[in-house]
């Protein structure tokens, strides 16, 4: 077994510069994960071992970016129990509309927990995965509470102009 | 410390149908839980209230199930780090596209886990919360190890005129 | 009780571009007014506050923009019955579609006075605000129908190449 | 100068089982209101000369709803400064979303305070008025917090099977 | 009566890039045309002018563009038999779907010619136009099929790279 | 050449539901017309001597009716000068909205007047080829003038419950 | 090797209704097939080894109807390199968008041939069956013609009341 | 008879930058064809005569890329059984949703091969005609096999920060 907590999979290069808002945050809440490169389509063998290991590799949440017709998230979450994070990576034509629909409509049986399309989801993806952590690591849940305390009280109570 | 380990909460009597579909994957996983109606805008302090002693209760996932301007999972989310999990009930006019968004688009710092629209979405939030359950309770785990053989091993190779 | 009259709320400084269009209105027809940021999700308790003491204050109307899954124009609503208008603010995936539905769809007993995605509906919101308290001040009534009259009398016959 | 302080207008008399939301609101709350077939587009000097007496006999807020290429909000706004709130009444082909875009993507200088689709967009319509209304009559603001309050009061804790 | 056949109308100045695309096709044609800005909101008065002299006045094709709730071409319909042909403007945040609709779902009763949207959408306005006078105008009948013939004419086999 | 001065044809007899609201109008105001079934994907041919012929046989309006990927009324307005004016016919899945872009987005030099989706569309279809031939036919635009002033006098001025 | 050509694979039982008209036109043209229930989350391991096998069998065109998140067929064309086609299947909530969108979108290297959304679909993957089969089978590219001639015959020249 | 395989073909010369991703695909696998532009609207006559001329000339996959209502697929579609493969142009207005639902929405009888909208769906166009060559062509199996081991075999297992 692993020390990885979290795995952050991708479906290519080009979703990197979107989910590393996810690795951001686990950075900041010192959450161990890792980052894969993981093609539904491309590499399917890959995302069939990565979901078989997963539980015994100790994995505990599997952050999911794709974008289009993005089966990656489903498709893990079909190949294991550990809880799947899908982030629907912004698309060209129809602004991750497309992504967000591949990856939310699963049928009963495989959830996938999807976040907001784009960077936010992402991150929020991380959120996630923390807060699912927390539940066990009282450690982990008092530096989460930090980090929302923290938010909450950088918001000026004015706006100003730039 | 209460014994419940998921709070099933719905923004209106009219959810429960398609709610219920969570509370049902819970029996049939042996996963306790209440029910409750928290409606935002409503009976907001009932949120504010059942949000701030959602850790201290021991709930460990929140299912929040609305529809159309469905503020419930994300003001809950703002509320407690307990993760969410949040359900779009379909509407007459907008399908419950209305409701998706609503509850899909978080910003950045309070993630909603969000499920498909409808019944199946439903009960995939009482998976999704098993999951999360599952990764600290092994004869959870395998229950639901077997819940998804079971299902697996349920569909007929060959289609059939009905 | 404030000589404040219209309030003026947003849910991050990043909307603040948008809403300044609402406060350069009320400037223009000489409406008092504040500007807050009031997050529903990052600053829950301050929105909570701020719509308790709306009517003891003496608000007229409130301006609540806000973008994504915008909970602040129908959250305030929530929590008072001070006239809420509520600004789509528009987003980058989803071009305030999003925030259009999580303003505007909301349940029988909180209305919120949706007006147009963006900049305009953000104007539009400072002209409803002036034309609801016109109601009741003469003086307003007449610097809002000049505004109107000069706005009508502004637009050329003929469009010209520029 | 009449007593009526709000007009309910509508494009035709099909939009009067949506539309008679908003009078059961005002029959409720006690305020005294008229209702009218407006069409924009079959009897525009009926709306014409609607706009233009409607501060004079002292209407002090109307509400407008229609279907489709609804334009008579809009052209209400823009004959009138007293407050308009318009309805997008549902239609066949597109679910309302029509009579919403036209409705709602007012320019700048006519705003139109937009409800919800449907029926839950015309009781809103009501209590909008009613709130507008309320500023300056107490026995009616206390009439619309009683009102409120029941309406939280009335949300069971738990939901029940049907 | 005036020799002008055919007017070219817009809701503001900002419609102009757009709509000289039809006031280009009429050029080559030899169509005579006349350009005004007539906003359905902000000149109320001056669209209800033109549509009511538009039959005295010889006009036997009116061109409308508008953006957004753009309600100068069915209340154009509304007021004249002239034929309206609708130009959809794009807008920032809806790309012209508001417009769109707006314009095409006109109730029985009133129809407005609709075109795509955009720079395409009012170069076919004019094209629309000249098809109509084509009826009973030899000459332009065949300036319009000899248009057509060179358009056909001037597509190449096979394409090339830039 | 013919009598008929207006061609009603349509992709399907599943469309005539939808386009004898065109005759009905038709009928109404004594413009003579046929009906044909003209199928762009199952007739080509007989689209392309239909077109060919048009202008021949004296045709002054087509109406061209279908649905889904509603090629019809684009490729008729690519055969002849003869003005098309489209009716989108409402579909299972996409209520339409196929149809709509399918005749709406025609490139510049082939323009189709475009109608509402569905049976209003069609009837309003009527009324256009009727406004185009009224502009040379002083007793039809009588009779026009007639029913748009009969359908203005027949709307009620209060709406009334059934 | 074995003597089907034609692979009719589907997500569920619930597909079939929809599927069974791709399975007609077989019938209709002669084309032998095989139907199976592949569920790509259900069970994943039977697509895996149905892709796997698909060439070394003979299949020469894979039907894959799904809906949702509909992952089979874009999972079957990264599995073989056999042309695949693709259904959607017609849904609840989103009548089919998100299976379009979940079908259609695939990234560079693994193109599936999306079909028209529900029944029609269904049956035009068919015949694109028995068009990419004909190719090299004359016979059946007789037949195939004959079909399509009959279509054509079948429709009549002018429409019926029913 | 020709040695062309493939014919690409694409409504107007700015479809070409999409439209070359396709002819770049069957230049990699070795695949010869010819490029040409043939418009539906424009030059319909050429599409009558590429299409009715497509068997004889022993064309074996016809790929038809066009935006907007984009007829060319379909209409070839209905000219010949030679398989089309329709490749949705992106357009300014509606990012190609136009072209996708005029492509897609085929009726019963005449099915055009969808591909992803854009660049991307051009060449899977390209991959989706070599997948139906090699089916009797086992040196073009063999190097599509190739390229598809090498794209998968291409992709990293760990994104890098550029």
């Amino acid at each position: 077994m692993t020390d990885i907590r979290v795995g952050i999979i991708m479906g290519s290069q080009s979703d990197w510069p979107t989910m590393r808002e996810a690795a951001q945050i686990l950075d900041d809440l010192g959450v161990s994960y890792e980052t894969r490169i993981v093609s539904a389509h491309r590499t399917p063998d890959r995302l069939w071992e990565y979901g078989r290991e997963a539980v015994a590799r100790g994995l505990q949440v599997i952050i999911a970016g794709a974008g289009g017709a993005a089966h990656l998230p489903g498709m893990m979450a079909s190949k294991t129990r550990v809880p799947v994070v899908g982030v629907p990576v912004q698309t060209k034509a129809l602004s991750g509309v497309d992504s967000l629909y591949s990856i939310l409509q699963m049928p009963r049986g495989y959830p996938v927990a999807t976040m907001a399309i784009g960077a936010a989801g992402a991150a929020n993806a991380g959120l996630m995965a923390a807060g699912i952590l927390a539940l066990h690591d009282d450690a982990l849940a008092e530096r989460l509470d930090t980090w929302r305390a923290e938010l909450s009280a950088s918001i000026p109570e004015v706006p100003v102009d730039d």
